[in-house]
């Protein structure tokens, strides 16, 4: 399979995306996942515009990255001095990588608008820099700015400033679309052009979003030659994003052929994604092509039943391939045949004409209707099924809890609550406090149960997730809230509803315990 | 400019998605919406599978469409019977719209492994079924399944297909990518010769995104004849969803000269978009191209600046064109130049060389660092400004509140909040009963302000959103609450920040209500 180069630039272009924002911490550790997933290039920041960049790059040396260039960005020299006077080169040089990209102005207009200096002049401080860089022992990759843009109305002095870029000695020649208004076949006859001028360099595309085209883009220049591709893992960047590395790589490595990662990494893309949405404190979208939950979720009857005949009919690639895997939904649509085989887990003795899955999927309705969604909460859905079958041990029965919130604070914290429940015959009484009344019920029902459960102790809270329904009914909106729970090999996820998210969050808790007290203890109430 | 139609299917393919669901009320307004936007076809539900679908159509006969034809979805007759004897053909006349979208097979594949009957007894069920609704005076658009997939396998068979739907006077033939997996570049090659080879028929495509080429799919295939679209205004489908209208529309209108939609109704189109997605009770994502809330949204400095300079520079269009707008985003990286417009209309004194505007973006990093976001805020952002800049009439004081939640409920609701705080000189004391405790909470302030400042009756909470932000922390995670509050002519948002979600929202109330005494009683503080 023929090599194709990528560069992640999540902690760079990534970090101009409305909502996102890095700490050290959160940057080191992206840059270890995107090592991880084996990327060849990590672009991490602009050392001349952000002291704090340049701090990252300092801290950056003691990553023991496994196969990723780290890669510093910075501009072309200022026009009428020379590379080795200009401060911002000097910064660039101080981060010390491996690797440097330098981005100058591939378009006339903008030569003569933005920079206000001569064509010339910019040939001059594309081909100074590029040089300085390679003396200085740095793979340079150049990226061309406005490149599509450019070459559309000027296409001789575009190709220019390629030439400058590699007189200067630069690897590798990129055609941005800083704009994000190319259309893939524009890109591809363009590049393919270039590819044919330059054939002692690497092509590199760098492609944004704006109009829907970035995927796309990528792949099509990569068809017409191009062996290094810029973009995010998770397609963050300025206004809609740049190129999402997590569909461009599957794309050409699946169905084009092309080598990205190493087809292990690739089975664990899936992984990689939710790694890096979770550090960038951001949800991975359903519906991102590839690695979102929703990319393989089968809802409509004809589709779930198409899916289990022959898969092709409805997905495109097996999902194993990126660590994705298939979901039938669980939802009024789907209807019994989806039900069914999340009955039968529990119930292997439920065929699909049993009454007793009617009265499941009228329980799902109309829990569904009172707001409950049980996509995402496996864990709530299985008790629904249970408890619509069978009386459940009652592990401990709630007597009442008062939560007391107030400000000033009572000493150091928000919240106190006091629990009263009845367990193994017993009347227990818990108090606690906590930071917010929800973090305080918590912990006086762990503290109340763990008497009498003593491997609840092992049972750590992995997140928590509030989502207002219908929040323009203001304060007063319902309110759903999904717990995920874990023991250290298992994960479980739990959901609760109410006008009141105390309550909301304690049904979710509640729900939580119990799952895992009937899963420990092995009473299958059959 | 040569016209293209467009079918939405947001009420058929679209409900297939994760998440969402539409009440006959839902798909009555949508259908509204999207022939307010002057789409050709609204593609509205499948009666034959489902009753529900079929008494919207009753009830959609009252709407009074100006452009749109309603259009209802089904499939080819069953094998080895009539289409005049099939209940399903019955259902689909019974929804009696002024067209049909009938779907068959078109990959001899699915022929055999799902239908399981012959090819020719395939090609009989398209060109019946197609007749049997075409003689009843329907405007008939034949969708062939899989057909890129049909046509990489066996591309005589595929043409067959779309030939025996022309026989029976399918007035489209609609190429589908059922299973998303196709490259533009390959439907545009075989639209290309499908067009070649029906000159009388008008050729569809109908794109899913699953390998992030929807758009760009349906884009190819207009340039290579296609002169309908299908799709969904906001993208919904099964998995990760169907082409995007709200990005097919304007890259085909706007950059490649079709003509779509009415000029006046592009330039509304991210109102319609809001719309839409106000009425799924979904969020539209602000990254999505064209209409997103972040679409020309510009954070670094050097973009900023770029875009003020020339806009075409980091605006692939102009903004007004699908009625969206450019955002200088408020944030850290933005620097001084970003915040000083914001300041300057509440100070039009401070120049960009003002100590005072260090002093704001000073308060405004230390903030964010916090975990605070004004991105979305902008009342408590101009509360930053005026603080950083002066001491603000205290209107009021919290001296302390106390929220009380329990369960079993006292009485009907599950909170009670009491509240102590001073204004004008005088010490108030106030109590609600609320559901929940942040209603609660909120329930006493206008209770207690309420003898102070009578304008406050006009104001209503509109919105109320919660943030968990770092969710890995559980019930202990910080919370953001963005609280939108309104008069009936003005609307404004603020933020609150801390572990206990009832303080956070405290925050944010109060704010608000500083807000717009501020702004009422005309106290500029200078």
């Amino acid at each position: 399979m023929t090599p194709v180069q990528i560069l992640d630039s999540t902690l760079r272009d990534g970090a101009q995306a409305e909502g996102i924002s890095f700490s050290v911490n959160d940057r080191l550790e992206l840059a270890r996942i995107l090592d991880g997933l084996g990327l060849h290039y990590i672009e991490a920041g602009n050392p001349a515009s952000n002291p704090k960049d340049l701090a990252f790059f300092r801290q950056a040396r003691e990553l023991k990255l496994r196969r990723a260039k780290l890669c510093a960005f910075g501009a072309t020299r200022r026009k009428g001095s020379a590379a080795d006077a200009d401060k911002s080169c000097a910064a660039l040089l101080e981060a010390n990588t491996p690797a440097v990209a330098i981005v100058g102005k591939g378009s006339s207009l903008h030569v003569d608008e933005v920079l206000k200096t001569t064509p010339a002049e910019n040939l001059a401080m594309i081909e100074d820099t590029c040089r300085f860089f390679a003396r200085a022992g740095r793979e340079v990759i150049f990226d061309a700015e406005h490149f599509f843009d450019g070459y559309a109305l000027d296409p001789a002095y575009a190709l220019e400033t390629l030439r400058a870029a590699a007189r200067g000695y630069a690897r590798v020649l990129v055609l941005c679309d800083t704009n994000g208004g190319a259309f893939p076949w524009q890109a591809a006859e363009i590049t393919r052009k270039v590819c044919g001028e330059f054939p002692g360099c690497a092509i590199g595309i760098h492609a944004h979003d704006d109009g829907g085209m970035a995927t796309a883009i990528s792949c099509a220049a990569v068809e017409a030659g191009a062996r290094h591709v810029q973009g995010t893992l998770l397609g963050f960047g300025e206004r809609v994003g740049n190129a999402g590395l997590s569909a461009v790589i599957p794309n050409l490595q699946l169905k084009l052929g092309y080598a990205c990662v190493e087809p292990g990494q690739l089975a664990s893309l899936t992984q990689y994604a939710l790694r890096a949405a979770s550090v960038a404190n951001t949800r991975l979208r359903g519906g991102t092509p590839f690695v979102g939950a929703s990319a393989f979720a089968h809802k409509g009857g004809m589709h779930a039943d198409g899916v289990l005949k022959n898969p092709a009919s409805f997905e495109h690639i097996d999902p194993a391939a990126v660590g994705n895997r298939r979901r039938v939904l669980v939802s009024e649509m789907a209807g019994r045949a989806a039900v069914l085989p999340r009955v039968q887990r529990l119930y292997p003795d439920i065929g699909a004409d049993d009454p007793a899955l009617e009265r499941i999927v009228a329980a799902l309705k109309d829990r569904e209707l009172g707001g409950y969604s049980y996509e995402g909460a496996d864990a709530s859905f299985d008790l629904l099924i249970r408890r619509s079958r069978e009386t459940l041990p009652a592990f401990f029965e709630l007597i009442s809890y008062k939560v007391l919130d107030q400000l000033p604070y009572q000493g150091e914290r928000s919240a106190t609550a006091t629990l009263r429940l009845r367990a193994d015959g017993r009347v227990k009484t818990a108090e606690a406090r906590g930071e917010g009344p929800v973090n305080a019920l918590d912990l006086a029902l762990r503290g109340a149960l763990r008497a009498f459960y003593p491997a609840l102790a092992r049972v750590r809270l992995i997140d928590y997730k509030v989502r207002i329904m219908d929040s323009a009914a203001g304060t007063g909106s319902r309110v759903r809230v999904l717990i995920t729970s874990g023991d250290g090999a298992r994960q479980w996820t739990t959901v609760g509803v109410s006008h009141d998210i105390i309550e909301a969050s304690w049904e979710a808790l509640a729900d939580s315990i119990v799952y895992i007290l009937l899963n420990d203890y092995k009473i299958d109430g059959k």
